[in-house]
């Protein structure tokens, strides 16, 4: 059962936001997560508020080894007490692995890096602690034959001393802006790839980029909610959310956490099915959602980063020099954040694969006159694209604005305005003598990248739209849910107005005009829900561990107490006394003139 | 004389880009910095490197309270040798008030904060060393009469001791993201502030906020000239400074850069010239003067922090996991510009003062019929308002929007009708009967905010080029600096495209092609001269202090020597015998059943 009800929450001066709230934040909460994950977050957050190993005074300067070693514990627990099973599968491997080496050390290998570009950054917890490892390395026998890629369980430490074993060179490569709990280390060893398999690592970033943005806004949003600024009168002051800007600075993001929300899990989802078609090797489509989901992930990622990114970034700036505070968690959220743009690929490099997919239908539809339909249905509706090229924006009002179906019909035309004029662009490259890395790179900026962009935000709307939209929704969570879609879409259309009038799409001064006025209407329609909201997204203020943060929105008492329980806030530095010797004599330093 | 050439610069990877340079790097340091400044900089710089206590190993983990000190000693350094006058006169001055002080005490005063919220956050140097303030008070009398706004020097901390007085709590605030070689702290007083005598201020962050790109770019862009990856081949990889993408991601910042630097050069001595025409009291508009350069600052400190903001974090993700590890500073770049957007007034706010400003001499205009012209004239042009609202986009060809005069009359046009809508939807909004408190927040998103933005980026790019065809330019560097002010134009005007076909300046789909091209390609005809001309910003190596932002552009090596170099890199951690003790044994954990 939910034992956390608004009446449960602390109260405080969010309460005038609460109370006025359209809809009940626990039935939203069970339609997001559902009882049974509801209950496990729920256990999972007391277990950690019970261990004083996870309780950490907000923006205290933890050195980087004592981070990692707080890791290494907490990793530790976390896996004896909650999946104790894989723990054991884990050990039987390692042994079975041990075991197989064993014999093959005396058969089947040496390892050599051929040169320091060989060297590989960025393993994770091979730095300090890792004792073997997988690596992947082309195989010579003696006859200098090449046999190809193989893989490699090699030992790297002595399990019982840590130390690296002879021959093997691996360490620390150093501060990295965030995630200096994670070590990352160097077995000077190459790695290949294999690309397909990186799909469920880009969907589940996605979701952890998410999660950060999370977290940012339920700072933000309940900062803007309690912090008191100016006022129509010398007297009155009000809450900064009350502010059109403020609204429209945070509320986008707050809807686009809702979007990806939806999103992130339907394409968990799609994964997983894809999973099972391979292991089931059943009649479905494997190959065709294979390609579908290396889109998918290669431009979700991206999505989902840079919204979280951007998101964060305003949060910080919203929340003025409370935000710039260590302590209250911004800037850590940021630097958590920022390696999901970049790691298993950067974010601009990845949109190529996205757009390649979206291309190489198009092609097999005018080339062989094959139908566009995929498994995951992501590029059905492309098989209308004459009809939707057609189509002009016909709202008149701002009342017709307000409605997902609006930026939803937009971005179907955009999508296909983008993958035509980058086919063209394609083509005309290709015409001009130039070879086809030419042609590609030439491409990206304005044509192959915003046609991803377009696609994967396209996909994003669509399926939140049908959610707002499926009588299995709840009927009291449909209107928030229709405002938080709408706004969503015409935000992220927002980004693409001059192509809509570059295409003809849009013409005249009325369709940005009203499409800006509906997003402004619908951020100013929100801002009651906005507490509510972010009460469904956010963990519990020890997890959360940000003073203007917490669910009572006491930001003073808060940002005080931790202010002066912090490390030697009242205390002279240790220096002092070169401060206070030493100092120049009046008029010593005259100039002798 | 100048004893740095390019012949001077280390050898190695990029020599290449250095030799296709189209200009003279040392005409350029002469021409932007000036010979007195190019070696009173030079002497700055060896004077630093010369002295152990500014040697820092790139990346390391320094605790706070070793930054502060570090700090200190370092400031106390940089008085004694730069400016031992200047110290004098402190010294005298603090002597001076002293004197006064102890007279005061005795008559005129009590000191009293009336609640936790007057508490004053954020005070420099006051959370650990200051010995006394300033402070901004009401004045009462023992008749209860408040004589309004007073300051008073306040005693603090015990010079002798660092201890603080008896009845003054005074602490240090904790953490931030970053500055925190700066201490901030809570002396329970509450501050008033005279906003004009901020201008200076927000001009000086402009600065500062370039300081940084400047220095994010020489990171990104000489590590973009020398890491290859891929190729039109399998066997040949090219430097990533060669993709249209890289190109397109970081050029335009480079050009942000130059036009920023010449800006704030500008912006700087109307500054000056406004303080001597206040000192000499003579006939200069000293009136007209401090209200255009409080428009100027509170628009030039949002130009120069987020162009910052935004161009660090594009260099940060465009040098992928090596902009993400610590030592190679893009982190630190990113954490100190950020109270750039904060500080002296948040950036969406001050924006409020430069529209009014605009706003008041149209007003002005069609009440009084009052000329517009202003002391240093960034508004004289919408005296023409009428006849620049009927021009129209003119450009056929991608060399036609090659010159920077293109974007400049597009910004005018888009000045001048932000300018005549913000005031609209302003009338609108009141005769819907809003009061005037409302009525302005009403106006801000989409209106007046974008209208301050506009204007300040039409001032930088009409003073860019303006030196670009200046016949003082010399003639050698005109060439590359025009194609500079050219992408600069475009690229800023690019983010307006939605409003320039909205307002009909544009229509059809060529206008937004050509701008499209024309940045593209003069990013490519650039990026041969980009290492030549982050040279010119780049301090010396010591300075710069990132490994893959050296001048010879041998980034492995560096990394390498970094790495192998840093604190504990091979060693075990601390608690490894907790890692490798307290194994479970195989099966013990499996579960009971």
């Amino acid at each position: 059962m939910m034992n956390r009800d608004v009446a449960d929450l602390p109260s405080g001066p969010l309460d005038v936001y609460r109370k006025k709230a359209s809809f009940s934040w626990k039935d939203m909460v069970r339609f997001i997560d559902g009882e049974d994950v509801y209950l496990f977050k729920q256990h999972v957050f007391r277990t950690l508020e019970n261990d004083p190993l996870f309780a950490r005074q907000p923006g205290e300067d933890v050195p980087i080894e004592k981070k990692r070693e707080l890791n290494f514990l907490s990793t530790v627990i976390h896996v004896e007490e909650v999946s104790t099973a894989r723990f054991d599968d884990f050990t039987e491997g390692v042994q079975a692995y041990e075991e197989q080496w064993g014999e093959s050390i005396s058969l089947e290998f040496v390892i050599n890096s051929p040169d320091f570009e060989a060297a590989k950054f960025w393993v994770g917890n091979l730095g300090k602690t890792a004792t073997h490892a997988v690596v992947y390395a082309q195989l010579y026998t003696p006859d200098q034959v090449c046999h190809g890629l193989h893989s490699f369980v090699v030992p790297l430490r002595d399990p019982k001393t840590l130390l690296a074993l002879p021959g093997v060179l691996v360490g620390d490569m150093g501060k990295k802006l965030g995630q200096n709990g994670l070590d990352n280390g160097d077995p000077k060893k190459r790695f290949g790839a294999s690309l397909g398999a990186l799909s469920g690592g880009r969907v589940y970033i996605t979701r952890m980029a998410l999660i950060n943005l999370k977290l940012a806004l339920t700072v933000a949003i309940r900062f803007s909610a309690a912090r008191r600024q100016f006022g129509p009168t010398d007297t009155e002051e009000i809450p900064v959310l009350e502010y059109q800007l403020q609204q429209w600075r945070l509320i986008p993001y707050l809807a686009a956490a809702y979007a990806l929300e939806n999103f992130t899990k339907s394409i968990l989802m799609n994964f997983v099915e894809f999973q099972i078609g391979q292991m089931l090797k059943d009649n479905s489509d494997t190959a065709g959602m294979g390609r579908e989901i290396h889109a998918i992930g290669c431009s979700s990622k991206p999505l989902g980063s840079w919204t979280a990114q951007r998101g964060i970034q305003e949060c910080r700036e919203a929340c003025g020099g409370h935000g710039y505070l260590a302590m209250n968690r911004l800037g850590d959220l940021r630097d958590d954040n920022d390696p999901n743009c970049t790691y298993e690929g950067d974010n601009n490099v990845l949109l190529q694969q996205t757009s390649s997919y979206l291309l190489s239908w198009l092609h097999a539809k005018q080339r062989d006159g094959v139908r566009i339909e995929s498994p995951f249905h992501t590029v059905d509706f492309l098989e209308e694209s004459q009809e939707i090229l057609k189509s002009r924006f016909t709202a008149l009002t701002v009342d017709d604005c307000v409605d997902s179906a609006v930026p939803l019909a937009a971005y179907k035309w955009l999508v296909c305005f983008l993958l035509e004029e980058s086919q063209k662009k394609l083509e005309q490259e290709r015409a001009s003598g130039n070879d086809d890395f030419e042609a590609r790179n030439n491409c990206q900026v304005y044509y192959c990248r915003s046609l991803a962009m377009a696609y994967i935000e396209h996909t994003c709307l669509q399926r939140f739209h049908e959610l707002t939209t499926n009588q299995d929704t709840p009927a009291g969570l449909r209107p928030v849910l229709r405002k938080l879609c709408a706004l969503y879409g015409l935000w992220s259309l927002s980004s693409h107005m001059a192509t809509l009038y570059q295409g003809s799409y849009w013409s005249g001064r009325k369709p940005a005009e009203l499409v800006q006025m509906a997003i402004l209407t619908l951020c100013s329609q929100l801002k009651d829900d906005a507490v509510a909201l972010v009460d469904v997204l956010a963990p519990t203020d020890f997890i959360l561990n940000s003073p203007i943060g917490c669910a009572d929105g006491q930001i003073y008492n808060h940002l005080w107490s931790t202010v002066m329980q912090g490390s030697k806030v009242l205390e002279r530095p240790s220096w002092w006394k070169e401060f206070c010797s030493d100092k120049p004599v009046l008029g010593s330093l005259r100039p002798k003139l």
